[in-house]
C-alpha cells in the first residue's frame, strides 16, 4: 500500500500497532477516514476485508488525480488484525480498538467502511448495494444442566436424572424459540458436553454454549430468556437443576442516522437496486462507531460464502461498489466540511 | 479368604491370573463352581461382588462342618478384576475370562452366582430374591452427522447444513425410541460432541455413542434401526448425512433352563416373595455361561444404589440369601451328580 501511495505522489505511515495510513500531502485537521482491513483468516478469501482497502485507494487516488478538493479531508487506512487470526491476536478488531485509544482519534472526523456482506441476503434480494443500519448484537450464554451421573444399565429410565437429556430436549427446539420471537434473530449451539462422558454412564452434568444474534436489545434478553425457561421446564421434568451464566455481551451498534441518510441517497442516485440490512458479523466500523460518526456499505457475496477461498462477489458489483463509494465520499465530505471545503474549492 | 478357609479345614489355592479358589480336602472330579469378585470399583460399596464370595465361603465351611455329602462337589472362587477397575486392567471380568480359557475349566461342571441386584427393580416390586433370567444384551454404535461448518452469524438458518441440530434433535428422542420398542430395553447417550467446537461456528460435524440394553436381540437391532432412521430424517432435513457404525456388541446371555428351574423351586420352597429378572450390568457369570450351565440369584439392592459407599441391603435379606445360596446348592448337587452323591451319601 505505501509503496502504491508512494508511485502516486501521495503520503503513508503507519502508527505502533501495524495500522497503515494514506493522505494527499499536506492534509491536515480532522478528515473522513475511510477504509477496512487486509488481514484475513487461514484459507480465507480475497476480498474480505482487502476490498475495502483497495477501494479507498482507488478513492483517494482518483480524487488526488483528478485535483479534486476533498481529497484533503480524506484519510485511509488498512486496519490491523480485525479478524483475530494472528497468531498472538488478543480477539480481532485489534488496529482499530488501538487507533480509538491513541491521539491519532483527535484527527479523525468520521469512518466509512466498505465491505462484502459475508451472508447470502443481498444476492437473494437481487440488491447491488446495501446501506449497513448497523451490527447485531452477540450475546453468549453457558447453561448447565446438573442431574446425578448412574449406572446407564441398572438404572431405569424413570429414576435417573439425566442432565443430559434436559440438555439436548432444549438444543433441540433452540432454533424454534429463537424463530418465535423476530425473524432478524439467529443463534447457535456451538459446543456442547455430557459429564463423565463415558457411554455406560447417566451424565450427572451437561452444559452448552448458545451465541444468539440479534439487531435490538430487548431481542436478545428475550431470546435467552425463553432458552432458560425452556431448559428449566425440561430439567424438571428430568429432576436436574439449570444454571445459567452470560458468558459475553457485544451490544446491538447502529450506524450514524445522517451518514446511513447520505449514504441511501448515493446508492439510490446510483439507480441499481439496493437495501438495507444488519450486518451480523463483527466489524472495525462496529468500534470505530463508538467514537465518531460512522457507516458502511455493503456490496453481496457469491452465494454468501466468505471466510473461505470461494469468497467472491461478481466484478462488475465490485467496481460500482468502489464507485458509489467515491460518490459517497465526495457528497460526505461537501455536507460534512462545507465551510472548509467551499473554501477549497472556490 | 485363604487364612478363613484354612482355619476352617479347608483348602485354597489360587490361579495365575489371580482368581482364588476353595475346596474341602480331597476334592476331585467335576464341580459345582460357586462365588463371585472381590474387587470393586472406586469408591464402591461393600457388596459388589463380596456378598457373593461371603455367601459361598459360608455355604462351604457350613456343609464342610456338618460332613454334608454335597461338600466335595463344590469349588467356591473370588475372581479376579471383575469390574475392570483394576489400573492396568483389561477391562473387566478378566478371572473369568481367564479361567475359561485355562486347563482349570476342565474341572468346573456348573456355576452359581449369588449377586446384589444392583437395581431398584426388586425393591419396588417387594421381591426379596430373584432368580436371574440371564444378561441383557449391550450395543454401543457411534451415529454421527455431517453438515457443513458456517458462520454462525451471516448465514440465515434456512442456509445452514447444521449437524449438531439434526444430532441433538435425535438424541432428544432417542428414549421415546427405545421405549415405544418395549419396556424391558434402557439405553443411553453418555457422549456427545460437536465439530469444531466453536460457539461461532455453525457445526460441521456433530457425533455421540449410544448404548443400548435388551434382553433380546431382536430389540437391540430394532432399537438401533430406530434411532438410525430418526437420526436420517432429521438430518436430511437438515441438510446432512449420516453416518453410523457399531462399536460392539454383547449378546444376551440366557442363563441354563434346568437351573433356572431349580432356582425358582428353592426360592418357592424358601416361601419368601420372588421373581425373575434380567440383570442390567455385566457380571463373571454371563462369561461362565458361555462354557458351562450356569445361573445367578440375586438379592435386592436398597433404593437401587450401586458403586457407591450408599451402597447396602437390608441384612436378614442378606442372610437370607445364602440360607438360599446354601438349599440352592445342595438341590442343584443332588440333582447334577445324583449317582455320585448318592454314593457318597450312602
Amino acid at each position: 500500500m505505501a509503496e502504491h501511495l508512494g508511485s502516486r505522489g501521495l503520503e503513508s505511515w503507519s502508527d505502533e500497532v501495524g495500522n497503515l495510513f494514506g493522505h494527499v500531502p499536506g492534509a491536515h485537521g480532522r478528515r473522513l477516514l475511510v477504509g477496512s482491513h487486509t488481514d484475513t483468516v487461514p484459507a480465507g478469501g480475497r476480498l474480505d476485508g482487502a476490498y475495502g482497502v483497495m477501494a479507498a485507494m482507488e478513492v483517494l487516488t482518483t480524487l488526488h488525480e483528478h485535483g479534486h478538493p476533498a481529497a484533503r479531508f480524506l484519510e485511509i487506512v488498512s486496519f490491523w488484525d480485525e479478524e483475530g487470526a494472528q497468531p498472538m491476536s488478543s480477539g480481532g478488531m485489534v488496529g482499530s480498538t488501538a487507533l480509538c485509544g491513541s491521539p491519532y482519534l483527535a484527527a479523525i472526523d468520521s469512518y466509512l467502511e466498505l465491505h462484502i456482506e459475508q451472508g447470502p441476503r443481498m444476492e437473494q434480494a437481487g440488491y447491488e448495494l446495501s446501506v449497513v443500519n448497523g451490527i447485531v448484537g452477540v450475546d453468549r450464554h453457558l447453561i448447565r444442566v446438573v442431574g446425578e451421573p448412574n449406572h446407564a444399565g441398572t438404572t431405569p429410565f424413570p429414576l435417573r436424572r439425566d442432565a443430559g437429556r434436559a440438555l439436548v430436549r432444549t438444543a433441540a427446539v433452540f432454533q424454534d424459540l429463537l424463530r418465535s420471537v423476530r425473524d432478524t434473530v439467529v443463534g447457535n449451539i456451538g459446543a456442547l458436553s455430557l459429564e463423565p462422558g463415558a457411554p455406560n454412564v447417566v451424565p450427572g452434568a451437561a452444559q452448552m454454549v448458545l451465541e444468539i444474534r440479534a439487531p435490538h436489545e430487548w431481542s436478545l434478553s428475550r431470546c435467552a430468556d425463553l432458552v432458560i425457561d425452556c431448559a428449566t421446564g425440561f430439567a424438571r421434568e428430568e429432576g436436574c437443576t439449570v444454571e445459567h451464566r452470560m458468558l459475553s455481551h457485544k451490544p446491538v451498534v447502529d450506524f450514524d442516522e445522517g451518514m446511513r441518510a447520505l449514504l441511501e441517497k448515493v446508492t439510490v442516485d446510483a439507480g441499481r437496486p439496493a437495501g438495507s440490512l444488519y450486518s451480523y458479523a463483527g466489524h472495525d466500523a462496529g468500534v470505530m462507531s463508538a467514537h465518531v460518526p460512522t457507516a458502511m456499505l455493503f456490496v453481496p457475496s457469491s452465494r454468501g460464502v466468505s471466510h473461505s477461498p470461494r469468497e467472491s462477489t461478481p466484478e462488475p458489483l465490485l467496481v460500482q461498489g468502489a464507485q458509489v463509494l467515491l460518490e459517497a465520499v465526495v457528497a460526505h465530505v461537501e455536507s460534512r466540511f462545507e465551510g472548509d471545503a467551499a473554501g477549497s474549492m472556490a
